[in-house]
């Protein structure tokens, strides 16, 4: 392997011939083999390439930058972000809490490249980009990080997580009209109770989902503030007049989401409240989609010694060991996925309250942290409602079989013959095994006609509608 | 201890006969010996009495209640507002996830009291109120308990989260502008960096806590959805038509709350998706308060050997064997709250995703949880508030004394001369222990006037306003 | 009410009359107003009198204090422990973070009783016994809290936690035994899998506790650890030669548990990670008893559309509005204290990151929610194993049926004919709602007598035993 | 690219030519899109190289497979160990639960390659080793990848966690002797308090790794119990006699780690508690970590307006806008690391708490959560030995300066004078800004000699030594 010789304010550094970095990254490369390697997210270093173009064309519209700097560096963060430069960002996440050489490996990246792009070798002459002084101008660190982490938490938010939630939410609503007539028996307690219908059951799922695409939605405008201007800690020391609102305005045109500057620059930088606010509404999300795939799967549990009242699809062999077996499995890893995200939800909580002064430098967690999540639930939304949730079938004969047959339809008659005889019929049938009709007529408190008129499951389940 | 029969479905039960309450309270009280008696939150209870109170005049506005029935459940539901009951409700937490008990509990003992204030006996001759028949009328313990649990949430929210932390927001609002011209050395990663003023920085934390109430607001429109009139599963079985909107329309009345009725009524009593996002807002809070407490006690730290950049109040002798030392107890306190809020948090996530079909059989936990993470959360905001930020003073001399020592005012030499050489000023002052002054001139890269010039900490903190 | 004037070293407060608390008390009582009064948990105060009795005789031992002083000191603290002064403790789990002034409390509640006991009024003529300089004698707050509350949660764990524990893994035990040879259908992803025998399902209880208890038990070394000798920061200041070693002999006779001093006292001021240890295991047999109670609930889930193999106790009614309904109560209750435990942990790791220097300052916290999960862990598995688990009973019929009809027996056939040909078999069944052995003699793989030869559920079940 | 047909026991499918998987991972690479690509971590691949090895091995020598598919078993599993399959296991972590095609992902791979090192083609002739028959033989994906699990776990607690504990632990153990009689101030609350050494500051840090270790080390027991030998349910079917304790003997000669077979599969393949035991005790270390690391870089917090008693190893330049920066930036990496690894024990202990019946679903979720743990601690912990801890240096000038100056130092006189006059002194000395000695002496309450005699730092921190 050859290697050039780098240099920063703290001396010479070898860094790979191949590679576009410079001394900072290569000294945090060395200085923290934590994890595989390269484990920053890339949407991260996508981040950071918007807003450097970003403050490029602000630094240039407010006097302080020539347009053949701010073109060079443009042409970088374009490449950036169609992809070009992948492995140029050998970073970790478990680096400093500032993600300081993230920051500067985008710095010597776009630097370096455009010496090359201008015809030259790096090092070769006079620098037509200053890593520190030309692609950072008007920036922190502190300041950047966290725009970069809205940016990629705003993202995948609005392109993954959202989409992905929305299309499941759709097939359920559809599947909730489509059997909306279904009536099968209700359960509470694990236990037999009053009738509903699929659609209704169905339809608490939807409900969540909508909650939920609210709640998280709700959280959006505070997501949307960027730092970017703050610079070192919030005062916007070494930025021209107005730069915080134009380059909000630049980024905001270059992803075509809704950013702007954030009010107050300080929390901005100290605090990440707004990735623990977004990232609260994942977690409900989770939790709603936890809880409508293991009904999904209890429903459809059998084939033959379960509640097998629905069927969904049979995507793989089931069993290494056991033929002919079929599992739940897009429910196990929807579920997993919700076990992970409140996980994460735990670590960014963690992360989110332990800044000090006017940094918070637990930024790259919360940002890993966060973009798994998005992106965890959005593609197990999509990957349910393919595999799982478009596909299910009630089991008919299944479910008129057990509804015709639960005890819990008693409860029409509190209404008729109060709550302590309805007790009396449903116990007694409990124990001798009998149906309700039966020991309703033997106890003398209904007639076989009442009992026929008022024992209906299919009027059981209207009153809402 | 003289005793009285009470029967239920199941058979006789010996109840204490100085209390109100019935047989199936007895039985939970004696099959649920968990932890300390009576645990059972007492809004809980309270949000049941306004809920069955709102039941009787629904019941009788929709014709299926006499009015002499309706007045006596208000009045013993009255009663019970007015803090004459409190020792009828002895059950745990720890009982039935649906809360039965405790419904049966209020509606036994709103049964009986009704009995006693009529004028007779217990048990004696004809019932006035039946606990089943009457007090639960239209209702079943699967839409009451949430009914009850989301008021009891709601006012804790409105009553004492909000104006707790809002109190505190602008104690510390008055003391960001009162000291916005204080300017001090700025800190990241815990290190020397460039100046800003102590209200700045005090700003960073009224925007934590403005951002934090409006993401705590946003969440109370699901809160104040209902699942009355759901009954057993969600079909409202066994309520007359129209009786859900009316019966939240009293309940709305009664608390001067925005209360409604659920939209999907499956939803409310299968999930409690609104409680996890309620306090996935309150735990927001808690990361933010965090922040800021931590932050006030480094400030505060010494009193001559921490940073002692600013006073808080001395509330009490803070050691029992060092004579005269001071502590941030107030700090202690709410930062212990933040962590407490943070694990009520994991409980309700993990109570929110575990229910099953048309139930969710974790409503005493989460509904605990909350209410302790809302009354805490206020509570500590409040003495916070009085005993701590209220008495906040800079320590003036201090607070110079350490700006203008900083190696970090380098950074407004930038823009002049390079961040390079500015470097160089900085490390070898840093390695001379010298000021940065003797260097930039030793070193030849600036003049002494020009220094003085351009190496203003109060004007380094000044771009963003 | 009326007041008596008591002195600290900032001055004079008002106490109420009746009460022997003195200043400082009064002042925490004042300044933290959070949440309910009297909310710092009973057993450190007990915790506290063991110390402090143990403390006076060390002292007296080592000839730092005169006999009648230890007496008078050990007098009170008997009191304490014999529930005589349950009023006298008035203060809140959200104070000072080391506790300090529930230490005072104690001291001060010592102090004055012991001034009345000996016959004098509180604050006539010379003090029997000071506060600080008696009571306190050879103690800092700073350490005597982790001692009070390394002995509170021994004894929680040692007397609660783990006799309840074992309660119910004897039932259990018993039931795996009983059961041994009920061949039924295994279960796995909720899906119909080859069969095993009742007993050997509850035997995978039996070993998750028996793993559980095990984990507990090694964390208790680290617990037996007591911090009393450090003092102030860990040094043991102030204190006379081998006092730590001797005072922990004193706690240990009281106690009758078999505490040690800490051999590094800087640890056991600075953090408390055996509260952190301990809980952990607390929380793995939450984990266990989460997944034990969930199962049971599954299998006697029913009555008629469930699973349905086992019968459980009907200990009352189950609902206000279905009649006769009965729920598996007690697995409600277990689950929802694993889900605060689960919480806890999080509050207990979350305060545990938090030592700054020489002090952890959350450690009300932290010892308030390691007894409660202690405590609530304890009694859940005792109240489970009362009204649950000693009534677990087979529904033999119901295991019969499911079993008998089960596809999964196929997998007997793969040692025979190969997994391929066993799954052609078992999805033709399936499609066809056919039986087994219809399909595989109809398919020409297995002979009928081959096919009851090698398909025998209670010869699939044995080969581990 | 070019495709080769493969067949399941639901058909064909199109699998790459170049790949040796077979139909079943085909179809779940296809079915969970969900995530990164391949994230099923490499340990586990090699968890199951190992113990597909061992089940060879032992089935031959229980006479249930021929040499030579033993041989052709081996090879295939040595050649995945030695790195050189590593492009051939493409699956997610978000699959089934149980992992059954990561199971069958090995299966397949070993087949087909074996048939290619046999020399022919896959799909040629007749197979040299069957998938499911052969390669699976005497196994269950419901065994085999708990199994995997805890190789790979153990592997990476034993390899990787417990010598980068032991290494920083062995490094502060020498800085704890070599500055043991460096006296500074100690801090309680984050406020002065009496002195102790420095070393024995460091101390506290050795005791809490000490423990850790010894919590970490005391879960192995379980960790070690192997899932083999339950196949489907725990029942072992399908297996000859004597294989579980026989294929556990062979796993711990390959791996050269005390595994054995677990005593109850029941609770090995339906609970994953040692997976949550032994993560608690990672936790716990992440706990003591985060402790650490918070200290020192608070201690090395600087360089002119913070604590600045220590100095640590400048690493790399700490801002890119503030010139001369440098920042704690090891401490950060180690802190988000401990924050991380407590968000995973949240996910590894709801993932624990969810089996149901003879299954846990939850295994790669946990498995992925454990193995990130372990490896990110173990890294963390290596890099801050090298980066920091073994750098870190007395800054005697300062240390000095702040014990001379602290006012705490008056608690020497406690025992001389009484805890209230030492309490006038140090109280009027801070209202003076004046000398303890001063007002000693000016409040005639200790002659200039006597305070010289007794108020010794370096005599206050040695009654523990």
């Amino acid at each position: 392997m050859s290697f050039r010789i780098e240099k920063d304010t703290m001396g010479e550094v070898q860094v790979p011939a191949d590679k576009y970095w410079g001394a900072q990254t290569e000294r945090s490369r060395n200085n923290f083999k934590i994890g595989p390697a390269a484990s920053m997210p890339h949407e991260i270093v996508a981040g950071f390439a918007y807003l450097k173009k970003a403050a490029a064309y602000a630094n240039h519209e407010l006097g302080v930058l020539p347009v053949e700097k701010r073109d060079a560096i443009a042409a970088v963060c374009d490449e950036i972000l169609a992809g070009k430069l992948d492995d140029q960002f050998p970073l970790v996440i478990w680096q400093t809490g500032s993600g300081t050489q993230s920051n500067m490996n985008v710095n010597e990246v776009v630097a370096n490249r455009a010496q090359v792009l201008a015809g030259y070798k790096i090092g070769e002459g006079e620098p037509v980009l200053k890593a520190n002084d030309d692609v950072n101008k008007s920036q922190s660190s502190n300041d950047t990080f966290p725009t970069g982490m809205h940016i990629a938490a705003y993202k995948a938010v609005a392109e993954i997580t959202i989409p992905g939630v929305e299309k499941l939410r759709d097939t359920l609503a559809k599947k909730a009209e489509e059997f909306k007539n279904v009536v099968k028996i209700g359960r509470t307690h694990l236990m037999d109770a009053t009738p509903l219908t699929l659609g209704q059951e169905i339809s608490g799922y939807v409900a969540q989902l909508n909650h939920g695409l609210k709640a998280l939605k709700n959280t959006l405008s505070h997501l949307s503030e960027l730092a970017l201007g703050g610079t070192a800690v919030g005062t916007g020391l070494n930025t021209p007049n107005g730069y915080d609102v134009v380059v909000a305005k630049y980024i905001a045109e270059f992803t075509g989401l809704p950013f702007v500057t954030a009010e107050n620059k300080f929390e901005a930088l100290a605090a990440h409240d707004a990735i623990v606010e977004t990232h609260g509404a994942l977690k409900q999300l989770a939790v709603s989609l936890n809880k409508i795939a293991n009904d999904i799967r209890m429903l459809a549990s059998g084939p033959r010694s379960g509640i097998g009242e629905i069927l969904i699809p049979e995507n793989e062999p089931g069993s290494s060991i056991m033929p002919g077996k079929v599992n739940p499995t897009q429910c196990e890893a929807l579920t997993m996925v919700a076990a992970q995200v409140m996980g994460n939800d735990v670590a960014i909580t963690i992360g989110g309250t332990q800044g000090h002064y006017e940094l918070n430098v637990f930024k790259p967690l919360m940002a890993a942290n966060f973009l798994q999540s998005a992106r965890l639930l959005g593609d197990a939304c999509v990957s349910f409602e393919e595999h799982c949730a478009a596909g299910i079938e009630p089991n008919y004969k299944r479910i008129k079989e057990l509804v015709d047959n639960s005890l819990m339809l008693v409860t029409a008659l509190n209404t008729k013959i109060g709550y302590y005889k309805a007790a009396e019929i449903a116990q007694t049938a409990h124990k001798n095994g009998t149906t309700l009709k039966e020991e309703a007529v033997r106890l003398g408190y209904v007639t076989p006609e009442d009992f026929d008129a008022w024992v209906k499951p299919e009027e059981m389940v209207g009153s809402l509608k």
